[in-house]
């Protein structure tokens, strides 16, 4: 996909479309480095990488890396506008070779830092690969990461928790006990003392301590004139003790997906969330699915502790960041919760993911795991427990259990169907007699990637799309437009992202631009109809409604990468009904980020799912990540997940017998309604 | 004391001798810098004491470390005679202030390195404080260390564990297990799979994986084609997969002291000991007895930090070389138990010792800890479980509930005394019925410290004495001559060790060149009792005897140091007869390394404890040790310490209203019987 960018923007006539042919991972398709395409050309440029926009292009040598990130629509933050005297344009070079990219960055492709640059961020900074983006020119390949203060614009936060009620039942519980103090007469140790005065106040009976908490047990004790509140978990361990009075406890959920990272920071005494943050997965520089970051582990050296530490760092920095928000420190979280899909989760726990991605597909563990945050390096306390949810099978995860129990279908008699589109999209179906999983390799389409003009859902993106049946006019709304209106000012777009694509499929298939089996219709009178292209392109916006300088378009193939996520998605749904012996659903929920923004009735036009009532179609956001936040804050949800885990039926799709031709029917559009 | 030996150096006749006032601790008397005193005489010289022999003087500006060594008798090894050539003479250079030394030992109080000192040693090694003893000059005072390896004379082992035979039922245990590969019709998880196998096959059942243990499970699994042994823990945890069959497990039992740290190599699979090492407790050089350490801790920024840093370092070493001695490496041994007193307990477990030190003298934790040895920072297998045994009291640690096991007198009808010295006194008297235990303000004496001519047993060091009570003339014996004879040539002698020191006392009191009361015979007719000091001495050694260039002497001030320790363990021996209302002992037990060395007919003339027969004396060695390496091969003697740690009584001597009056009296010699 990033090649085929990369093909337009070098206006060589050369043009690569994605091959239709059903191979999976569809990540093949745009992996490839089209380098070689360009060479001979007599061009001394370099291929250099945005992270964590993803954008990427040749640059010509010398030019400096502000400059680069202009022409790439790359919008970094200055005062001064590259003339080194504000220090705002700070970015991070990265170190190593990025298979999604097809770049091996390294220091040497960068000039060596000037004065300017050392003043205004320090030897150890430069060390860490911060440069100044308008004094570092360009020598060679390149991956750039532009930390979040460099942003002349913020990601939109796309993971966001509809928060549910839940009994406030946390793992985590503070006492407070006034002792004795020891005397001649009375030299029991500390940990006697404490002890003895909690099993008797507090029933709290078999008490350990934890040794870094015990560490500080004699201190604390001291200056808090012998009152002190104890932080237990579970009612069996001693986790903090502090001096006097403590009443609020922290406790943080997390759900790391494939491409977003999201935390919602919890007061464990009043289950409020009291600060939220989303960003994007690091790991997507080493591909932006699953199946690409398992490889990357297998083939490189010591990928496993790289994309560990990616990861942990971004938590850290997330903690930190939602720590300072509420004004507390990271080391005031208590406990943590964590869901993931198989492979993150494995990743997560340094746990190798090679045996996800190989038949039979065997996971390292399913069962729950309680980790001290210290022994995988989690700053947050470091006897505070991290609760890693159970998997259900290597391609169904613990985000996946996370949303069922957020969900409960087990406790509805209603059949429902729950559709998590992240960047893989897993079906549950059910109710409390029987619960049935399946994994669809959607692809990444519904995230922008696989798509020519595709983008996240962040600001610039067309997230919504309206076409004129009769004129063919097309009416669109950019992430950050408050508006939707054609006669208003506008912000130039820059892609599409997942929900916009859904739109334009819908509402071309019901303009009748594209037929029920996906073509082109080439006859209809639009000058947005390009049919001189390689394959036909619909116009969304013309060139000066972008920041590109081109149109904007949806092509054929486009058409055929949304047909194949949906047709992989429709198809789970269809064989999970017919394993259910079911003709019809009571309810579809649609989870995942995605869920929230995609319009409902577009997303059935299209055929996403099996058909039903628009009032049976429920949008609930980021479930996986709500799941993640019950059971921190109620430890009976962590029983239930182990139940589900246990309970739910894993379907494989790929070995059912009518899986190719359940697929190659969900690939056709329905008939548009209303003609 | 160290203080006294220099002024003796100096010879600008200033000679001070130690203050006989029962004022504790004795570390007070020898602790001082005596660097005033010198100060005004013209001299361009720096205070250079070396580790770990505890030699301290002043040494000339400009001469080398090499020089300063020869100088005064610490001996390094060396090829080429100190020519910057063979690179043997390696030293390390101690930052920080030392004081027992009153040395503030700086880095640019040596000069540069030199080009000959990179080769040999490396940047990376002279980074971390190493030089070439022969190439660096001294500049300022220093602490020079000599690693075991530069040593021309190596440390004679004190702490040997006298194995008794034992029930062997270790904590740690392998199982081999063969498990069905996964497949597409069994795709449970590699844990789900291994566990079932050992719950079927060995009835292990509700076992859990260690986090880390867990991280490598998929690979062992998969390289040992699916046949592998498990170790586990307490039969609940496991703890290591390994390919294939292995049937060994290795576990290590050590006894932190005061003074020596003494570690045992253990096979589990056999019991055996398999490798021994006793090495210099490295916390000496921040003060010789616990007190001065507790002190150090409380009053210094990182002080804590710092001595558990040196003891956790210096076991790491300890352990590397015990496994590689054993053929084995340091991450195979899967479990340790720990013991030693509360102090050193205490800073081993990072725990502040600073409430130990002072009244109500309260520990932070007395029962027995199990703790991963990554918690700690020791390089076992971080997976290993550290067994750290109870405490009894603030006063009387772990080392004596390991004693306690070890000798058992739990299980006799006999009234035993068991008697621990070694930096500190401990006293367990008792049998079945009942236990009371206490500790007795020795003081180092017995470990040659507080003493003019005292030093460790280590190489040249007299142990062995007899006086002809007619001619008052002396034989001895130094550690490292083979003979015990007068006409046989013999090493020189460089100190008097603590065994040798009782032998002069008893020796001398036999021959009544000193009184019963401790005072001097001024009347002796021999030229060895010199009385133009400014004290009494007498001569042991003559000058030509020693490589001091000077006579060994038994001062009046050392008679009087050893009555303080010794009346100080047999008035506590006393005060728990009486508190356990029994007039005569069946049995006396010397444990501590200084117990396997000592004369026990020579201990008894000096009235060390009470009176009772010969036959019913033993020397058990290091019985602490030997509790440890009990408590590794058999779990029940973990039950025993934790019963024991209970039920002892522990008697506070300093409270008792008889104390007192009890130790003038027993700090009376009793009068020689052949007499």
């Amino acid at each position: 996909m990033l090649g085929l960018r990369i093909s337009r923007y070098n206006k060589n006539g050369i043009c690569e479309r994605q091959n239709l042919a059903l191979s999976f991972p569809l990540t093949k398709l745009y992996n490839h480095n089209y380098r070689d395409l360009l060479f001979g050309h007599g061009m001394t440029s370099y291929s250099v990488a945005f992270e964590p926009s993803g954008k990427q292009n040749y640059i010509e040598v010398g030019k400096t890396v502000f400059e680069a990130a202009q022409s790439m629509g790359v919008e970094l933050k200055t005062l001064c506008g590259g003339r080194q005297i504000c220090g705002k344009c700070k970015v991070k070079f990265e170190e190593g070779f990025f298979p999604k990219f097809g770049i091996y960055s390294k220091r040497e492709h960068l000039s060596p830092p000037r004065e300017g640059e050392l003043r205004y961020l320090g030897q150890a900074a430069i060390a860490d690969g911060y440069r100044l983006s308008c004094a570092a020119t360009i020598l060679g390949d390149l991956v750039i990461f532009v930390p979040e203060e460099s942003r002349a614009i913020k990601e939109v936060l796309a993971k966001t928790a509809t928060a549910k009620p839940v009994l406030l039942k946390p793992a985590i519980r503070n006492c407070y006990v006034e002792l004795p103090p020891p005397s001649l007469g009375d030299t029991r140790s500390d940990w006697e003392r404490l002890s003895e005065e909690l099993a008797r106040n507090f029933n709290l009976i078999a008490l350990d301590i934890d040794y870094y908490a015990m560490r500080s047990l004699s201190n604390a004790l001291r200056s808090g004139d012998w009152k002190v509140t104890v932080t237990t978990w579970t009612e069996h361990h001693v986790i903090k003790v502090k001096p006097g009075l403590v009443e609020r406890s922290f406790g943080l959920a997390i759900d790391i997906g494939t491409t977003t990272l999201a935390a919602y920071l919890c007061d464990l005494s009043t289950g409020q969330i009291i600060a939220t943050r989303s960003v994007l997965n690091p790991q997507v520089s080493y591909g932006e699915d699953i199946i690409s970051r398992i490889t990357y582990v297998t083939d490189s050296l010591d990928g496993l502790n790289q994309l560990n530490n990616i990861i942990m760092e971004t938590l850290n920095s997330m903690v930190f960041n939602l720590a300072s928000e509420a004004g507390i420190t990271a080391e005031d979280i208590d406990e943590a919760t964590v869901v993931g899909n198989t492979a993150m989760h494995h990743i997560f726990l340094k746990l190798d993911p090679q045996y996800l991605g190989r038949s039979p597909f065997t996971s390292t563990i399913r069962h729950s795991l309680d980790i001290k945050a210290r022994d995988i390096g989690f700053k947050i306390n470091p006897v505070a427990n991290v609760h890693v949810m159970p998997i259900e099978a290597s391609f169904v995860g613990a985000d996946n259990v996370a949303a069922i129990i957020s969900e409960e279908p087990y406790n509805q008699d209603e059949m429902v169907l729950i559709i998590d589109i992240g960047t893989n999209g897993e079906l549950v179906l059910g109710n409390r007699q029987r619960l049935i999983s399946a994994s669809c390799a959607t692809g990444p389409a519904f995230e922008g990637a696989n798509i020519n003009f595709g983008m996240r859902a962040s600001s610039g993106a067309i997230e919504k799309i309206a076409i004129n049946p009769k004129t063919y006019d097309v009416r669109f709304k950019v992430i950050g437009d408050v508006y939707w209106s054609h006669r208003m000012p506008r912000l130039k777009a820059c892609g599409i992202c997942g929900s916009g694509i859904i739109d334009a499929v819908a509402e071309m298939l019901h303009a009748k631009i594209i037929k029920p089996s996906g073509t082109f219709n080439k006859n209809i009178p639009s000058p947005r109809l390009l049919c001189d292209r390689e394959e036909p392109e619909f116009v969304i916006a013309w060139p000066y409604e972008t920041t590109l300088d081109q149109e904007i378009t949806i092509s054929q193939g486009d058409v055929r990468a949304v047909q194949l996520a949906k047709g992989a998605l429709l198809a789970g749904a269809k064989i999970l009904m017919k394993r259910m012996n079911i003709e019809r659903l009571d309810k579809v929920i649609l989870a995942g980020a995605f869920g929230l923004h995609i319009d409902k009735e577009k997303a059935m036009a299209i055929g996403l799912f099996p058909n039903l009532k628009l009032s049976q179609v429920y949008s609930v956001g980021n479930a996986a990540g709500e799941g993640a936040r019950l059971a921190l804050l109620n430890v009976d949800k962590r029983s239930e997940a182990a139940e589900i885990a246990r309970r739910v039926e894993y379907v494989e799709l790929s070995t059912d017998p009518s899986f190719t031709e359940e697929f190659v029917k969900a690939m056709t559009f329905p008939t548009p309604k209303n003609n």
